[in-house]
């Protein structure tokens, strides 16, 4: 990691993303609404995102951009006034897209509205009605044990009318009009791990990218889970055909190791892309083929599009207890765990930038490597060193089919050892790019 | 199990099976000849089998029918004038195909005819000279051991000459003129894992087809082995091309687990829809390659044929102690394991009739399944229950290309679930069968 | 093995092969000059060599041949006057293509010219500088460590000028154009693993197929190490292109186990005949993929030739303490060895002969091998004779597309078997040769 962050820079950027997650947490995000704009204007601090707002009602395949949800506030009284369940107090306690109300009933009638864990008695459970209309409250197992019973006062003070739906996209254009994706949902309230570290994770990617040379063109979508991929997909068509490698990013702050979870596609170049960052890191790390369930790649991989596109995060989601809980919040995502994601996406894209197929100008045995200075003049030593076999490697399988990154995995070597060994012959006239 | 067969309509089926054997054990059966006439009799008390002569003499292919084998009677006379083997008392005591003959010899002389395993000294072993003109007979080794010196009669009451090959078909009209084939060789005598349990099996097999509605054709074939399949090959040489899958019957009713032998295509849909039943059942179970060796598969898929044709079986031929003695008897087969046997036959059926490929009418993303009433209205907990995974594999997957067997192997589901989710997404017009 | 060597000319051969290497042990060897012609006369008294002569300059791709080096003396006396190292005791002594010198020298001043293995103290290392003008002397670490500080005498009496590139060359016509290259680096000076018992090998194996029958023309060349193998393909570029098969000989006298690299194409049918020919030994064996680093196969699989060539050794280069110094000296490799190593290249040879694609000529179900004596005539015998399987597997695949080394592959039989089988259903016209 060191080379591409200086010990004391990799703390600084870590306690940076944790910084713009802090600021972005008490805010009540939905799949649409004024939460989800105001999560864009703090990222716009950053970088310049531009924001797009679909209007209700569009149709995107099969599916219509609904009604836009706003909430102000919302509360449970118990039979004493005593506020028992405030949104104030977490974004989490609204049951997503509830319909506004003000009205008293009994606890019976309540409960049917009420969404606990009993498995996790200290958490608020992340509970959403979007495409039915409804209402509700979800609070701690153990507050919810303790209600007494009586007349309840309800008050959700929320809007559910026509209005637009909201996502932020940032393109970087490059000398190359294929564009590499980078898609995070940001339509999640006051959740860490689960939408905010992809968050903070794409826009210092993004500030790195907008900073070096690119031959791709990157894209990047800050979006709503699943209606927002359908409707930018729908909108865009012909873009979508320019995606050549894309991730999905998300739970990249938690303390585990990284899991790439694979394209449709399977062998993508973006699969084997990720896959060799990940073997070049000397940690342990978890490779999971593609299901049609998870983030936004189920629908960049529907059959339709079957887009390279992978999502490389670190526990999955689902795997942690405190997945979709009060329990993800801003302690339990670390800095260190942040940087570090961001360190390996930043590999993969030099990694993408740097792969090329290369010819070997002098194919016919090897060309004599001493007399320019690429191999050692006293023979007969055991073995060679890492850089010299690099070298053989990239002569070797330089013959118009084969990319460094396939040299790599042929060989077994670090990329950055190949890609290295590559430069040094391409200085030399012993290489050529592939026309 | 229980979803084919209520738990004592189970126990009765099996005992049925059991039943058909042993109204079928005492019959010497050979590869011609009365006993194997008498056999297809029996299973016409099931299904109207039709029964097919071919006169000795007609060339099949590289062989020529062999002439009729018919006994009436055999035994051998100790010097004491005792019948020390007597083919009343069981028809593995006669030499299969053994020339007719009356005459008295010396131990020694008789000896050079007489068969027995020292390693299993009680068991009457099963042997056959249907090809070279001999004749003897078969005994316990313990009985050999004892015979005393001085001569004996030897007495063997058959005939050998021009009659006919006889098999058995059954024929069972489906919408479409492609064929599954099920084949057992009845052409042992006394045997009962080893030729018996595969013609009940096929019996009731049948009975069950006959009453489902299908897509294929079924041919059901109790034949001679080896000469029975060259001859109906060499016979049917078109029909034979319209076999689309095939399975060998034998060795059905041991208690052993069950054993798929491939088809020498190795990957054909056959061995894929046997492999997704055994994994599937919960139970143990072993795969072989396609060998050259074996029962009539050896026949279906010769190089000209190569017809995909495997064979489910318990433990295979040569690998119970049992195997081509009078250890293979009635108490050998277990109604228990003749009934699953037939159950996992059916399965692989209803499989092969259920498997086609579909074509998702909404392939860019995915439909909203929630108003159609095929995903939870609740989101936000974590994971999915088991039918909805399938509806999205399916959704995914069903792109003009996979069938679902494909979606059941690369989701590692149930074939029964992947089969009840794309029967809920046609009903919702979401999927079509391809064209 | 017995098949090829009785137990008594097994031993005779490898005593044979020894006394070869020590003939030719005492000679200083490098890649030009007299001591490798003296070499190859050597060889002329076993094989006709023919023995070509490349001028010095010539270019060979993008190298050019070097100036021939003579070396008649090399010697340090230390300030006494005492000879420390002298060329006539070990030809190892000279660094390969040292400049001649004669002068006088302070002991730091020599050290930079010394050559040592600390972690080896009592052998003489091998060290070269062909392509960069230098001179040295190599000696044990244990004498380096006990010089005394004062002037040393140093001289080379050594010839460094234009000349030739010499090489030895043996071909063995066979039926076919279709080539088998043999190919041994011989430029070594008194290391006897590493290159005499490669030499050794070829030779012995050379006078072997110049009495067999021969399918494939046969090419044996003795080379200097990489400057050979390119100086002959770049002269021969026409005839490179009719090797179908090759091994480069080395290291094959020692007591380890066999290892087979791998061509470049992985997968060529020299491949396939060492594995086959390594697994039918029942010995233990190593396979290792290709990688561009070794010997001459470097230059036979660089990409724009890509040669079937692998290299079939005992301990590979490198793996074994005493490479490239004293250390691989006669006692280090064994007369049983190099016989047996011997040995599995002459069925190495042997398979590819024989190696043919047949094609059944009753391709319709098996055709009836009892009348042909190919098959038990007594039937329901448990499992069936070796030969009897291999029958089987012969004729259900030879079926237009497979080599008898697929069906020996595929059958996981012996080749030795399935090619016995496959000449008895020749004799009895039941397998033709492919057109």
């Amino acid at each position: 990691m060191s080379e591409y962050f200086p010990s004391s820079e990799f703390e600084q950027t870590g306690q940076e993303m944790h910084a713009l997650m802090a600021s972005l947490y008490p805010i009540c995000r939905s799949i649409t609404g004024d939460g989800f704009r105001a999560s864009l204007r703090i990222l716009q601090q950053h970088i310049p995102l531009e924001i797009h707002e679909v209007p209700t009602g569009t149709q995107v395949f099969d599916w219509n951009v609904p009604n836009e949800w706003n909430i102000r506030d919302a509360y449970i009284c118990d039979p004493h006034g005593n506020k028992v369940v405030d949104f104030k107090q977490s974004s989490l306690h609204i049951l997503q897209y509830s319909q506004p109300m003000h009205c008293r009933m009994p606890l019976a009638e309540l409960k049917k509205h009420l969404f606990s864990i009993p498995e996790q008695p200290d958490w608020i459970p992340y509970r959403t009605s979007y495409y039915k209309e409804n209402w509700g409250f979800c609070l701690p197992h153990r507050v919810l044990e303790t209600l007494p019973e009586g007349e309840y006062e309800v008050c959700i003070d929320a809007s559910l009318e026509p209005g637009s739906l909201t996502y932020g996209e940032y393109m970087l254009q490059g000398e190359s009009e294929d564009e590499v994706l980078i898609s995070c949902h940001s339509c999640h309230p006051s959740l860490c791990n689960d939408n905010l570290s992809g968050m903070a994770l794409a826009i210092f990617l993004a500030k790195w990218v907008s900073q070096v040379k690119r031959h791709y063109t990157y894209r990047f979508l800050f979006i709503p889970g699943t209606i927002g991929s359908i409707t930018w997909l729908a909108l865009h068509q012909q873009e979508a055909q320019r995606i050549r490698h894309g991730l999905v990013v998300a739970c990249v702050g938690d303390s585990g190791n990284l899991v790439y979870k694979k394209s449709r596609q399977g062998n993508a170049e973006i699969d084997q892309a990720v896959l060799q960052v990940l073997k070049d890191s000397g940690v342990e790390y978890r490779i999971l083929d593609f299901i049609p369930y998870g983030y936004d790649e189920r629908q960049y991989c529907s059959p339709g599009f079957n887009l390279p596109v992978g999502s490389l995060t670190r526990t999955p989601h689902g795997e942690f207890p405190e997945y979709h809980t009060s329990g993800d919040n801003l302690d339990f995502v670390r800095p260190h765990a942040l940087v570090d994601s961001l360190s390996k996406y930043k590999q993969v894209l030099e990694l993408l930038e740097a792969n090329q197929v290369y010819v070997n100008t002098n194919p016919f045995c090897e060309p004599q490597l001493g007399k320019r200075g690429l191999y050692s003049l006293i023979g007969g030593r055991k073995g060679t060193e890492q850089i010299e076999m690099a070298v053989l490697w990239v002569l070797n399988y330089s013959d118009n089919e084969h990319s460094l990154l396939d040299i790599a995995r042929i060989s077994a070597m670090p990329f950055s050892t190949i890609r290295e060994a590559a430069h040094a012959l391409l200085e030399k006239g012993l290489l050529v790019r592939r026309k």
